[in-house]
């Protein structure tokens, strides 16, 4: 007998892959309720971890339920410690650099409004037109607010904005450089460190939204000497439907910003709930009001789940689904009129593979009736999210053969 | 034989007014691990309803791990399926009126940025010296960035602060009033009417925050013409730790003032996605970032209990409960070298009483030491927190007692 390498469209090389694959055990860490169901959409909001299923329940009777209020004790420094284990686990960032807090919106809010307050010479925020809508309407609102204005950066809608575009922009005017790490429709990865060091050299501060990196991409806040970022839980991260997002400030600007939001939680010696607000030294800072609790234990807890498998392995595999989606693509999509909207060059994309043709709303609800869960994304986009630790090379080689079917 | 009445400090007084409590069986709702603990904090944090622990697990594990990201098309409408809920059950609003959104901090922090964003010839703010700390934090803050300063109201700090206390400050600077309607400390009700009148004849808003009344104290937003107003949803709407706070505005002012966190759940047609901010028409404006669904789902869940409760009842019962409070406290404690921190009147008090004395720390702790839950607030108050739905006479006997035993 002789073995046959099968084809990349053939279901058995799916099957290979998925054999070979160090993570196919952790699907099982995972409630799988319909096993049919094709889900393609961890990047819009990740699948529930059976151990936080369980960890929801027992915070809620014994923590809640059991402890009452003497929970506090235990509670109040969540926000920091899940933050200081983001740090190190998936943001390359220092202890005391990262909090959980509020939404990535008001987050971003908080960082954007205090980089301009500490540069009042400076009132333009640089962001590109294909940011994600949350973080393009609150840096137009907090340029505006300063007597400012955002000035656009056009990239490339596929490739996403290069450093050169970036730094064509920029002038003694620029406070703030705020970009997304991955792209939330193309999947193209800015080029964290040249961007960074492009809008020092600009004497700008910059701000990434890693929402769509975070538990993904490999990040280096600290090594790509970043000043802040944000970011969401509810996707990689698998902390559930508007879990609270993470910010982060460089412990170099933690005495020179100051969060607008002036809440209690950030108040030194908070419950002496003394006269005047005195923030409290370092990342604690930047909370504000009183955090959701038991969402901060599923974030917790998903984070255990990424720790173990490891980001370098996460890395490879959601690559693999990548450059397997693309390959299908190509072989079955493109002769039908389909292009792809992600960049080709696995270095440059996240976990995510974009699909486009002028129908891609119709399509993406004809699927989710088939059983298969992707995105639409306007104009013209169908968003295949990969989720490493759920994801299956035959999810992927199901999802896109039913979408050669639908859409021949 | 001969009925006797029993004295208020015999405890067959409290257990006669247990026997006739209508809301007495509502205890049965909540979860109660150990029935030795007094649980005097309801204030600070309110039980868990057996109801609730229920509807979280199964949206743990049917809404997120079953429906996935199709859930939203549930949850999009929450924030304010459940903000009309608690207007017309709670809040005395409108539909329309009330949205559940971020924390109390947050929410204060948007409303009072708006109310002076909207008046630029008026830059200070009117609050007191006994206001919560993060509304003085957060007002002094916003004060500060608009070029203005807070005014500070000095109320009595048993009674609180009286309408001729603000009124007497009030002048063409001033942009806003913001008050609690239920001291945090005191458990003194301002009048909102009186105070509201006095705010909108000086032409200014008015913004309430009604953390320590929401579900025990009837609140009528509506008649009473009030502009603004916020409140925490873990008190006694029992909705867990941290969950996510509401806010009110009124909707003459909805087009008029304007969200400074410019998120894309405040933006019209959200999924378009399209260039500029667009805020939606009515109260949705005031949204943000993604919600957090499982905190949402709980405050839901809470508010089942007290439109089944009825506030005029749960009122009653706060009341009567107080009553019981400060006349063991009249008997036990005043010879100790006590006094009462809150209003004798039971229509200008809410539904906690504070006991002062020097060592209150202390005392606070060792009853926490006997299974007996209160908090301490500085200088000098032990904070007995009532919740009708949960806390029985019998309690309220058992907590003076200990303190009485222990501070003699």
């Amino acid at each position: 007998m002789t073995l046959i390498e099968p084809e990349v469209v053939d279901p058995a090389y799916a099957e290979r892959l998925d054999t070979a694959d160090p993570l196919a055990r952790f699907r099982d860490e995972f409630v799988v309720d319909d096993p049919e169901l094709i889900y393609l959409d961890g990047n819009s909001l990740g699948r529930l971890p059976k151990a936080t299923a369980e960890r929801l329940r027992r915070f809620a009777t014994e923590g809640w339920g059991g402890e009452l209020v003497r929970g506090w004790e235990q509670w109040l420094t969540l926000p920091l410690e899940v933050g200081d284990r983001l740090a190190a686990s998936v943001l390359g960032a220092q202890r005391g650099e990262v909090a959980i807090s509020d939404s990535t919106t008001v987050n971003l809010y908080k960082l954007a409004a205090a980089a301009l307050a500490a540069q009042p010479g400076r009132r333009v925020v640089v962001t590109d037109r294909d940011n994600f809508p949350t973080d393009r309407y609150v840096l137009e609102g907090v340029a505006a607010a300063a007597g400012g204005e955002v000035r656009w950066v056009e990239g490339d809608p596929v490739e996403g904005s290069q450093p050169h575009d970036v730094a064509s922009v920029l002038d003694d005017d620029v406070a703030l450089v705020s970009l997304s790490l991955v792209n939330y429709r193309s999947a193209a990865i800015a080029d964290l460190r040249a961007i960074t060091a492009a809008a020092h050299e600009n004497g700008s501060l910059i701000l990434w939204d890693l929402s769509h990196a975070a538990g993904v991409v490999p990040i280096h806040l600290e090594a790509g000497g970043v000043d802040l970022a944000v970011g969401c839980t509810y996707k990689y991260l698998n902390a559930g439907p508007g879990a609270p997002a993470f910010l982060y400030v460089r412990t170099a600007l933690q005495e020179r910003l100051r969060n607008p939001i002036q809440g209690w939680f950030g108040q030194r010696d908070q419950f002496d709930m003394g006269q005047g607000y005195d923030p409290t030294p370092g990342i604690g800072q930047w909370l504000t009001g009183t955090p959701t609790i038991i969402a901060l234990e599923a974030i917790d807890e998903g984070l255990r789940l990424i720790v173990e498998a490891g980001l370098d392995r996460i890395r490879s595999k959601a690559t693999a689904l990548g450059d397997h989606a693309i390959a299908l693509h190509d072989a079955w999509l493109a002769p039908l009129g389909f292009s792809l909207g992600s960049p080709v060059n696995d270095e440059r994309r996240g976990a995510h593979v974009a699909i486009r043709r002028v129908d891609a709303a119709q399509l993406s609800a004809g699927l989710t009736a088939q059983g298969v869960i992707t995105d639409y994304r306007a104009p013209d986009s169908i968003r295949f999210g990969l989720s490493p630790l759920t994801t299956s090379f035959a999810d992927v080689h199901e999802g896109l053969r039913r979408l050669r079917d639908l859409a021949r």
